[in-house]
């Protein structure tokens, strides 16, 4: 990114989100409440979830064309609210666009070296994140004295989509899913996909106190602040009334995805319009 | 179909078999098992799987590109193994292409129709699936006495296919699932998606001995001979040794669908291709 294309960036213009179905809007709601004057371009890619046990060069291919969407509203800047589409097409589209873009994995990789004090650091994902070995090759970037130990918890997904945030169910699988975390003794626990906060709660009572749980939504709303305040293109009016200031898109049915929205985020969602992704 | 199609289609050539994923599977070996002289085009839609909580519009598009693409193998007749591509798109792929389409739907409802003593018939489906009112429609076509009851069951998909056919988790959110379609007191239930065959046990167990479980894979592949037989259309020849005749395509991830695939089919699958599907 250079000066250039920063000064032809407006301050005032949207910053595009974007996620393989629902889970990114657990980002987008803190960037609604660490940015309360941003505008949001939200799209999930509901007809073609779940990412997380497709390929690298299938979820690049999505990835571009979500891009390419986004960029018809003249966004500032994207954030890649998806781990597994951060790990995956993150460096690829850094390269084809010339806005910034972030992605989620960075950001909770640098806060969970920082948070740990034995090194032993947990990961839980979709297949695809933890297949990518990203987190471990960012957290090793900044910290060579940690062991990273991922773990896959493909059942994670569906059972938040299904809305079973606290159930036994959920209580058992994720039992089985982290004994070897556990077992191991890590200190620190990034929840790898956007969905797990969902599950927060489930996941700090088994884990225990003892373990610090690291949301990378969190921090990713943290470094979208920073870097729209050195480029100089944070919004510094508050919208106008009657303004839209958050419009979601989905690839496939709007109405359960507004639902679904409305549960999560406490704005109230009037809407979410269909696009076809795949002319994009 | 008049005759003048029928005649240009030949005997020996393949069929064309697909689903979102892996689900179709069930089927598949259900047409290999009756019909063993046949070759089988299967695709598998993973990078786009699952359909069923997908919209009519998305999961016809698909379709349509799906079946494109198995016409490029000169097949004789298409099999629609996947219960939401049956009731959203089967129309629209019978007006739009001219060889003989045959869905998993109606199979299993004549089946259900016939089995039934006390009239009271259950469906356990996708959303998609329950939400189209398609077995219900069908059987009532049959029979006006009977009164079905449909249930969608969202998270039978991710359990079986992360395996877990018989485990305490799958038991649990069987019964939670079920409870009201034995309180209605059914005495027959159709697996209306193409993954429950997987979980067959559980569900008999759950259900009981007084309940008749409908498979439609095992019916549309008997109605898949009959037609073949009234067009002249069966391969009379077994299949020559060497000959490819079982042939898998996917959309994404071939390494992992050809590892599910030969823990479901005994026939030792040895290569999946992957393709781009969105290309037909």
């Amino acid at each position: 990114m250079n000066q250039e294309i920063s000064s032809r960036l407006q301050a005032d213009a949207p910053i595009g989100v974007f996620d393989s179905g629902v889970g990114g809007l657990t980002v987008a709601r803190e960037i609604m409440r660490q940015l309360p004057n941003e505008k949001i371009i939200y799209f999930g890619d509901t007809a073609r979830v779940p990412y997380g046990s497709k390929s690298q060069e299938t979820v690049t291919r999505y990835s571009r064309q979500i891009v390419r969407f986004l960029q018809t509203f003249q966004v500032k800047t994207i954030v890649v609210a998806c781990n597994t589409a951060s790990a995956y097409a993150l460096d690829a589209l850094e390269q084809e666009f010339d806005i910034p873009i972030i992605g989620v994995v960075k950001p909770g990789a640098k806060t969970a070296a920082e948070v740990t004090r034995n090194g032993r650091i947990g990961v839980i994902a979709t297949e695809a994140t933890i297949g990518s070995r990203i987190y471990s090759q960012y957290i090793k970037e900044l910290n060579k004295d940690v062991t990273i130990y991922g773990k896959a918890c493909p059942l994670f997904v569906p059972l938040a989509e299904e809305g079973l945030w606290q159930d036994p169910v959920t209580d058992e699988i994720a039992k089985r899913y982290l004994t070897e975390l556990i077992d191991i003794d890590i200190d620190t626990l990034i929840l790898g996909c956007t969905h797990y906060p969902l599950i927060r709660s489930t996941l700090g009572k088994i884990m225990g106190d003892k373990v610090s749980l690291v949301n990378p939504a969190y921090e990713t709303a943290i470094e979208l602040k920073q870097m729209l305040e050195e480029r100089g293109l944070l919004n510094q009016e508050t919208p106008r009334l009657g303004t839209n200031q958050y419009q979601f898109y989905v690839s496939d049915g709007a109405e359960k995805f507004k639902r679904f929205a409305n549960s999560i985020i406490k704005y109230g969602i009037l809407s979410a319009k269909t696009i076809n992704i795949e002319e994009y």
